[in-house]
């Protein structure tokens, strides 16, 4: 097992990798941009280190400076959390490349999942049910009309070297097809320079369904229960579940097959997302995978007992996984909301400064708060605006909902303006309490009725 | 199902129960005293009514008040929580008879187990193995010489009626069997009005082993593992776990059909201890019953994922058990150590004050801290010294073990002295991590050491 691990995050990811590393007796080594100098990562961290200046890009995203300070306090490992450069192949390559070991699947596979061209057709080629659309690349608007036809509009055209939007269009109908066609490929050539193009049908009426899978590098896999979440804002997931209401043991273990042969086809190794999408009839489509650990793990280790750190360190050291599919239960139900410091009144702007009290209501039977927050803490205006992780876990969904309302409304922080009131009227929601929505539910449903239950308030 | 319920107690169990109601759709009532007015569990009651001044027999022992509040408000039942009237037989017994649902046993039986002589009778009869000793009373000392001399020395002479050590000796050798006998006997007869003795063994190299039932109103029993809460000061627990090291899962089962036994004898009601000493040949002999919830039964909830007080709660409304005996599993293994408000390097003596900052490291799977304290909480003098319960789970015990030590260190508290650095120290200490220790180990052994550490430090 590693000596020392370098932890190349910030914030309760940070925090949480941290604290695992202490059970396992492991030193710990934070890194930190000079505005988080007095961040709880550096507190807790054995050894700390300055890679930079505030910005993302002179210090988490600073490569150079990061692998400077994992060779100098002699890191085995460097886990890199999420977000930041988790998914950034050249530098786990690099990091592989001076003997530190990457906590994460290989760079090729890191590579290979990013381009979502690319992806598709692996997963399509492992048996992977993908969203109706072409069937590898498409040159010209011949061939794009060929795939329409089958599929049926509103579809989607895709750059495949594509990413932040650039080279995408939605078509509604077929007169728009050639014009944005040809859109869609001069924007690919001049910003990727790559004219290859995709289709996919747009769906409506989905959930965001994802399942967890954890590979060990001898090849052994497990999946966990499903994830649901599909309340989001702006591509943003705003509440995570698992179990998802309305997947049964045999969908379950359907999905679970998908996903063991799309593990076994990548030769992943260590934990890893795939995301569907699901229809109406309950059919999953691949979306896209994530090879990192995401912000919603915790109700996946609440739900089984799992604790995915662990593994993914375990697994990183070259050990077996200690777990086999047999031992994966589904116990009770668990759901997350993210804390952010942020003003869904004033179009969700962020908000920064420091922190002058905070009381998280931990206490009881299955609550969990993953936070980085201390009073005093200082919310920085340069990274993301998540503070902190409300989760629960009950015996079942109504329990788990009764736990998470309650802390939500113990939920007190001064000093800067938080999500939490957003949070309180969504849970308060009786389709929520249902578990009743689809992907386009917050933005379409939920937020139109609770912006305009504010304008009447005021 | 009760609409609303009152809560006679203050600290992390009032908070504790509020929370619970909270979850379950009932009103709560919080009491307290002038000096507890800004104290946690008034501040997120549904309603809060004072009940006297800052003593406890003022306001948290005042029968009248309470039972006033309770009527006032229209509370359909009293959550008595530990401690205070929480066995308290006449009080449960005007409660019942205002027409108000006492969330515990029926008061015959808080009455019958706050007798320990009767108790100890009343488990012999229902065939509960019980220290050696007399069967029955004893009125002379040819009887007690009888008995003396089929048991063996030292043993203990008390007071049927005793209590707080009044009429009771240990007798080490036949020769002062004589004098201890009536110089007890008259202690008794003075301080109870009432000369019936009866004789223990003393028992040497015992761990406290105790036993959790719950019992609904129609008969059924479940047990739960047992608890080791063999780490003692001055009869205190220290730290508690479940479950214990060394009991096999036949002998769990031995003592829970002894439980199942006594429970259903008793025709006992609501959740209920059996607290039993274990002799190194792993005997269990019948010590006490506690009639109420007891300050450990957070670990008892961490294995089996059961609620204990929602429990209560259920049973008391009338609801039957909704788990059986199958259903209880011991899943992983987990401890938990109690954060007090003094200062173990003076003799242990309390510490009042202001919290001026407080840090309780909740985060990561887990972890559970039960506690009511806050930035600006006041920390009485009047009450007892416990302020919060820091309680892990893992997998298995040196997980666990890992965990609570962890978070014992990550523990910040300004303003008032703590018992943190003497746990620290304590879950330090290798016989406590390999689980290996006496009722007599704490005292005898480890405060010896530490004590001596301590000076050497100066």
């Amino acid at each position: 097992m590693f000596k020392k691990v370098l932890v190349a995050n910030r914030g309760e990811i940070a925090v949480r990798i941290i604290r695992t590393l202490k059970e396992m007796g492991i030193a710990s080594v934070a890194i930190y941009s000079t505005a988080d100098k007095d961040s709880l990562h550096v507190q807790i961290a054995d050894e700390a280190i300055s890679v930079g200046g505030p910005k993302p890009k002179d210090s988490y995203l600073n490569m150079k400076n990061i692998l400077s300070a994992a060779l100098l306090t002699g890191a085995e490992a460097i886990h890199p959390g999420y977000g930041f450069l988790s998914e950034n192949a050249l530098f786990a390559d690099m990091v592989g490349e001076v003997g530190i070991k990457w906590i994460g699947p290989r760079p090729e596979t890191i590579s290979l999942m990013g381009n979502k061209a690319n992806a598709r057709e692996e997963m399509r080629r492992a048996g992977v049910p993908v969203i109706p659309g072409s069937e590898g690349f498409i040159r010209d608007f011949h061939e794009a009309k060929a795939v329409a036809e089958r599929i049926g509009y509103p579809l989607l055209l895709k750059a495949a070297a594509g990413g932040g939007g650039k080279g995408m269009r939605f078509v509604y109908a077929e007169d728009e097809l050639s014009d944005k066609f040809d859109d869609a490929q001069n924007e690919a050539r001049s910003s990727f320079g790559d004219d290859h193009m995709y289709i996919e049908k747009v769906m409506t009426r989905v959930r965001h369904i994802e399942m967890q899978l954890v590979r060990d590098e001898n090849g052994h896999v497990v999946y966990l229960p499903e994830r649901n979440c599909s309340l989001q804002r702006n591509n943003q997931k705003v509440l995570e579940e698992s179990p998802a209401t309305g997947v049964t043991p045999e969908m379950r273990a359907e999905l679970g097959d998908i996903v063991t042969r799309a593990a076994q086809a990548l030769r992943y190794e260590n934990t890893g997302t795939i995301e569907f999408l699901q229809d109406r009839e309950g059919k999953f489509y691949f979306m896209e995978m994530n090879t990192r650990i995401q912000v919603e793990h915790p109700v996946s280790e609440m739900v089984t007992g799992i604790d995915l750190i662990r593994l993914q360190i375990m697994i990183a050291a070259g050990e077996d996984l200690p777990v086999t599919q047999d031992d994966v239960k589904v116990q009770g139900h668990s759901i997350e909301v993210r804390l952010t410091a942020e003003q869904p009144e004033k179009n969700f702007s962020p908000s920064a400064g420091t922190v002058d009290f905070v009381f998280l209501p931990m206490g009881g039977l299955g609550i969990r708060i993953d936070s980085a927050l201390f009073a005093g803490d200082k919310i920085q205006p340069f990274y993301d605006s998540m503070i902190g992780k409300l989760i629960v876990h009950g015996a079942n969904r109504p329990e788990a909902m009764a736990k998470l309302r309650r802390i939500v409304n113990e939920t007190v922080i001064h000093g800067v303006q938080t999500n939490r009131n957003f949070q309180k009227a969504l849970l308060d929601d009786p389709q929520v309490q249902r578990g009743e929505f689809d992907t386009r539910y917050l933005e379409n449903e939920f937020l139109p009725r609770w912006t305009e239950s504010l304008s009447i308030k005021d």
